[in-house]
């Protein structure tokens, strides 16, 4: 890294809590839960960067309503680090007000991480590794580096990012440059890549020079330029709340991937593999979980009979569950899911039903 | 009737909750359940009997736990005739409690009919009339007066009576000797008994005078037939309690059928046919609950997305269904049920382990 220049790290921590129903909801989605490793994704998240990122540069950019939580959750990070977004505008808008606060506490010479706070790593010291790395890369180039991960079996659910030739930047970290991104491939597709070794997972974790993501912006989607300076130029964090519930509304929603990865010819890739998961849904998630001799979750005040390849947990209420197979069975004490495995992508149909009936 | 007797009803209302769990507890057992018609079974076995027995003449015995609950239910009964049972000894010292009770206030002529709490019956007025028959037969005569019901399909949940010949007592209701009483037989017995048309269901019904029953007593569990007489020879409410509170840790733990019916020789049966069922479990239950197109019984805030022939019921908690089939799904505030329809018969095994677990 230069000298002059200072490292952040940008967690986005939204979410509308409708994957993880009924232990997730818009009041503590998906990065509140603890079930996954005692800690809450996002304290784990923030872990992550300890005596990389001192927590003064560690922002956190959120909704309105989750700022108690989080602020509760992050007790070491100053207030005016917890970036409240007042409406849903996707990542594009969040990361363009991340570079306007990078920017107005560090120059155009800062450089930031964008990571997320709902994926688990099971290799943290791989992981400071390769965002060290990446964070060199960035502060020496022009380029933007993304953290593609080394995929070991051919998902459907992430997209994946094409990789060209090897760049040589002098660390550990081997880096190549992006020749594509791609959408969340069928699963014949996602056998061709993983085959061809050409192919990394697009984690959503990239890091910049302020410099460099302004120019994306500029390029890409303009208002987001415009709303980055203006954030850049507020004097206090107030000044930048202000413009953010001024702006915010009118902003175009769309994805940092689609406004900014998708068009952008200066991109790096670093492949490194750290364990490295999104926790999509109930029925992933017992990858993350201790399983029984018949494969089941079982979790809470909870007695299973004959039961095999269920997740079964409560926060709340004793449950019993009896002679069933390949079930998601969750409790709280205002709701409950039971749901089949294969089915758990359909939860927000579901939600939508609930909310219809209670309204 | 002869004019000197007077007609009682007892109702036995025990039960250990544990079918209907989690709906049903112990402290709240089947009969006290609303979900089967709106009012209570037990409340509804109280109303069948408007207009034929008086609510001085109505007994309820039950266990200990339930009475405050019980005196809430029916607080149209004097309080003397609610009896409490200090602990379960099955229905023999039941009925021997009911008959001392009945002897103490109506003496030898009196004629009681044991009904249950525990039961719907669709077709009221047949009741009624097959109950004011028995009632008249076991005033006549010195025989016990079954009411078992004509089976419409080949029950393996049911005990039946073998009958014999027709005995004409000039009421409406057709009686005849029982031959032998029989338990639960499986699905090829029972289907040679409901074709032969010689068997009834045994439906825990019977008729009879107190002299009759204390004779049967005596011949059949002599210890009962001692707890009969000490009952009767009680001068108040407050003595029989004593005398139940001394006498019952002691007594065995037996049936009626199997201390009385299945000894006796002097037994009748009527056989009407009046829509009666005993609510068995969580798999039957919904013959006696409205059903939507796939099948499905839902009641409470309860949202069913792809789900067909499920039972899925809360008092509590909001309650999302997706994908799955064949579930009875029960939530209440404190706990939740989640089984395949065809194992709630291992309801009773589940529930040791969960209490196993919180132990």
């Amino acid at each position: 890294m230069r000298k002059s220049s200072s490292f952040y790290a940008v967690i986005l921590s939204g979410g509308s809590g409708e994957r993880f129903w009924p232990l997730s909801t818009p009041e503590r989605p998906k990065q509140f839960l603890t079930v996954f490793g005692g800690k809450s994704l996002l304290r784990q998240a923030v872990d992550r960067l300890k005596g990389l990122v001192p927590p003064e540069r560690v922002l956190v950019v959120t909704g309105k309503a989750l700022v108690k939580a989080t602020r509760a959750g992050l007790p070491e990070l100053p207030r005016a680090n917890i970036v409240s977004e007042p409406c849903r505008r996707d990542t594009a808008a969040a990361v363009a007000t991340a570079c306007g606060v990078v920017e107005g506490r560090g120059g155009e010479d800062a450089v930031a991480a964008i990571l997320t706070a709902d994926q688990v790593m099971r290799d943290v010291p791989a992981f400071r590794r390769v965002l060290a790395d990446a964070a060199r890369a960035a502060a020496r180039s022009d380029d933007i580096v993304t953290m593609g991960v080394a995929p070991d079996y051919p998902a459907t659910g992430f997209g994946y990012i094409h990789v060209g030739k090897p760049v040589d930047i002098g660390t550990k970290t081997v880096f190549a440059r992006a020749i594509r991104f791609v959408e969340k491939p069928d699963a014949k597709t996602a056998r061709r890549y993983l085959a061809s070794g050409r192919y990394v997972w697009n984690a959503g974790m990239f890091v910049w020079r302020v410099a460099t993501m302004k120019a994306a912006l500029l390029k890409g989607a303009p208002a987001l330029a415009i709303l980055e300076a203006t954030v850049a130029s507020c004097r206090t964090a107030r000044g930048v709340q202000q413009a953010l519930d001024t702006y915010y509304p009118q902003l175009p929603k769309i994805s940092i991937d689609y406004a900014v990865m998708e068009k952008a010819t200066n991109i790096l890739v670093s492949s490194g593999a750290f364990g490295w998961d999104d926790v999509g849904t109930w029925s992933s998630a017992d990858k993350h979980l201790a399983t029984d001799a018949r494969r089941n979750v079982a979790k809470g005040e909870v007695a299973l009979l004959d039961v095999s390849d269920s997740i079964v947990l409560s926060t709340g209420p004793q449950v019993g569950a009896l002679g069933v197979a390949n079930l998601v069975v969750v409790a709280t004490k205002d709701s409950v899911l039971v749901a089949d495995k294969s089915r758990v992508q359909d939860l927000k149909k579901l939600l939508a039903k609930l909310n219809q009936n209670g309204a």
